[in-house]
């Protein structure tokens, strides 16, 4: 095996491919991701993967012509875990978008890396079933990054993050094996778990083509709740009066003011005038409004309104606000996005931290956050023509990192360490770990051809 | 380093570490675990570990003298992992039996690996909490082990397996660093899931010391239901259609008419009388009432008898049919225990396969299951002389993985594969899959220490 000068090889496996691009447009595209990070090239080309040979095939001529490959799939990331810079060669699952299969007696669905997680739930609908995990950009997310950041969401309260609902996977490894790990049943202890292993390690380990996804049964009877606040620390105390009622909400969503009044302009909503702090809270099940009615004695005392509702559209657009908190930010600037996690009681302490970090640094920091995991979103927000990745965004980012730690947290809950996060990796699970890590890698693609640079 | 031979390096270790046994009859003892299983031979001696200290100090010296390290802990395995022979050390942590902090707000309790599982639900009960995992040997299995083996049980029907319940772990490798996994947050991703992969690793990548367990409220108000069958085909089809109705069950059990007798004769209850097969149901939660009826409607059409109740000692009554299959079925005779995985909607189909292996080979087979995780435990009974490793039980085993297999299961649904399951694992995960597990082991146990010749 020859190994080519970095760039020739990128050049041979561009013209072995199938459907390839080398458009400077499509390649810029491919560049970036949706975290604001910008690196300082664009990608040598773009193959796209049809079918599952078509990705075993890039692979291979990866392999030998030793190119490192960065696979993508909506390029919806958060952390720069999909971005592509020169000498790299981005591998587009997208057109991978078919559901392959949905069996509704199992209650379960095999689909391909492109599919839109919005699609698998409306596909899941039509049998009373739903795919738990829903990121906040489930409309224009895929499964395969999905799976690629071990992604959560809403309904991740209750129901867990995607490693609770991927049952087995089909990946290509970076010399073109394809390896399944999990399987069709619930339950299983053959062999290490490399289905976790896989999911959440940001397309270092292999290309994710095939995932069979668990789905649930549609709760019977939603219940909903809105809640205003005078500030952050009223709505962070009654997030843990909610815990400490030990009902278990499905859905716990906690919005600052500064993202409320950012949502209104952009929806046209009128909800910062109710508060300067809000909660989202949804019960379900066949217990549904019981649940409430404790949820909401558990909250009462902190709020200064509460609107309760088991109307679905109503719960729809108090659901939206959410939904829209993430591009709503993005039409005030360019908005780097944290992720960090605390325990759940100290949500609180966590949101006066950041109060402070931004008042100490001048850095503009709106929080939203998944209260009953004690996962916050500290949203930076910068002008449009400012660097996130640098300067105080940059600072504001570590030192947010540096308040979960404190608070017993970690730097990112549900997004992954791409490229933003990893100066404070190794602070954060130690180097034994990470050199562990880093064996595992080389266990899996010992050329480094899947996504150098990335994640671990 | 100097390589001993084999023998002289455990005398080495043996002398050097602080308390060890090596008297006959507590080697003996420690030489198998409860699967039946018996080794050829003894382990040369067995340190007792009282402190993550003693656990560091055995693992340097056995890395130093090369000696292979058994880890065990209340020696309830299922399948032979814990099983140890000549030239073995035992590295016995069941005196780090103590719940080092239960943080009730949080709910979340830090223990030592050889606390019983159920010591943890009586602490966690005491703030209203409880821990999901609960293997039927919960008063007398450890965590250390259930975390080894990814441990289910009944209430995984809803709450998830062991993975589910751990956040956090610290584990000694071969050769005495510390590693900690996974972190104090609901959720987390940073960095690959190490703390997955060492739930149900089977003592080959680390030795469990500390282990931080997500408690949950308990439920507000459990119902049960039981029910008895003509026969297992109808209890299965009663199974399916509580599936099918969307229903979430926090237990859902099926026990065959042969293990009904064998727990009446133990227990002096009544059950075969009413019926030729059982299924036990729970439902609970602030909706457990109403659910429970949407589960006897589904049931009735298969019944023919169900008793409903809401009362807590008569729904203990009930679950201790369950809890005592095994030691039931273990007065009759040795007891080789299956515990295939299979779609759950195939249930009715593994029943009758295993009536047929066992009209074909003779072998007598009894059918305990987790019915809503598709989990069945088909136990070979054999005289209390006969061997379960050889001859007509060993090939009712692979009958029963062949089985699991054609209905697109799983060899082991939580019992790990041990050394008794370990001709069927390659079949099952493939070898590319078990090719990349051996280099993981090699990446954290590079001379092969931990637990040689177990699990993968």
């Amino acid at each position: 095996m020859t190994t080519l000068p970095a760039g020739g090889g990128a050049a041979a496996l561009l013209a072995a491919c199938r459907l390839v691009s080398t458009d400077p447009e499509e390649r810029a595209r491919a560049s970036v991701d949706r975290s604001g990070y910008v690196p300082g090239g664009v990608p040598d080309g773009i193959v796209y993967a049809e079918s599952v040979d078509d990705v075993v095939e890039a692979l291979r001529l990866a392999t030998r012509y030793r190119v490192p490959i960065v696979p993508r799939g909506a390029g919806t990331g958060l952390a720069g875990g999909s971005s592509a810079t020169a000498g790299n060669v981005v591998l587009d699952v997208s057109r991978m978008n078919r559901i392959l299969s949905i069996d509704p007696v199992e209650q379960q669905a095999v689909v391909q890396p492109g599919v839109l997680n919005a699609e698998v739930n409306a596909a899941a609908s039509r049998h009373g079933l739903f795919y738990a995990p829903d990121p906040a950009s489930t409309a224009i997310c895929s499964i395969g990054g999905n799976v690629a950041t071990n992604a959560g969401g809403m309904w991740c309260a209750k129901y867990g993050v995607t490693r609770e609902s991927v049952l087995s996977l089909q990946a290509v490894l970076a010399d073109g094996r394809i390896l399944t790990t999990g399987r069709n049943t619930i339950k299983g202890v053959s062999g290490y778990d490399l289905n976790a292993l896989l999911i959440g390690s940001e397309g270092t380990l292999g290309v994710v083509v095939e995932a069979t996804l668990r789905l649930r049964p549609k709760p019977l009877r939603t219940a909903t709740v809105a809640a205003y606040f005078a500030d952050a620390a009223a709505a962070a105390q009654a997030a843990s009066a909610i815990i400490a009622a030990r009902v278990q909400p499905a859905i716990l969503e906690f919005i600052d003011g500064g993202t409320l009044a950012a949502v209104d302009a952009m929806m046209g909503t009128g909800h910062a005038i109710r508060g300067n702090a809000f909660l989202l809270a949804q019960t379900d099940g066949y217990g549904a409004l019981l649940e409430q009615q404790v949820l909401v004695e558990a909250i009462t005392p902190f709020a200064l309104s509460i609107e309760q509702t088991d109307d679905d559209a109503r719960a729809a657009e108090l659901v939206a606000a959410r939904r829209n908190a993430i591009p709503a930010l993005q039409l005030l600037g360019r908005v780097s996005i944290g992720d960090i996690g605390v325990p759940r009681k100290r949500l609180a302490e966590a949101v006066a931290g950041l109060a402070e970090i931004s008042a100490r640094t001048g850095v503009k920091i709106f929080v939203i956050a998944h209260a009953a995991d004690g996962n916050l979103h500290p949203m930076v927000v910068v002008g449009h023509d400012e660097s996130i990745t640098e300067g105080p965004a940059k600072a504001a980012l570590g030192e947010m990192f540096h308040l979960a730690r404190r608070l017993g947290g970690t730097l990112t809950g549900e997004h992954g360490i791409g490229v933003l996060k990893q100066d404070w990796l190794k602070e954060e699970v130690g180097g034994l770990s990470l050199e562990l890590q880093h064996k595992i890698k080389a266990a899996f693609d010992p050329l480094g051809i899947l996504n150098p640079g990335k994640g671990i």
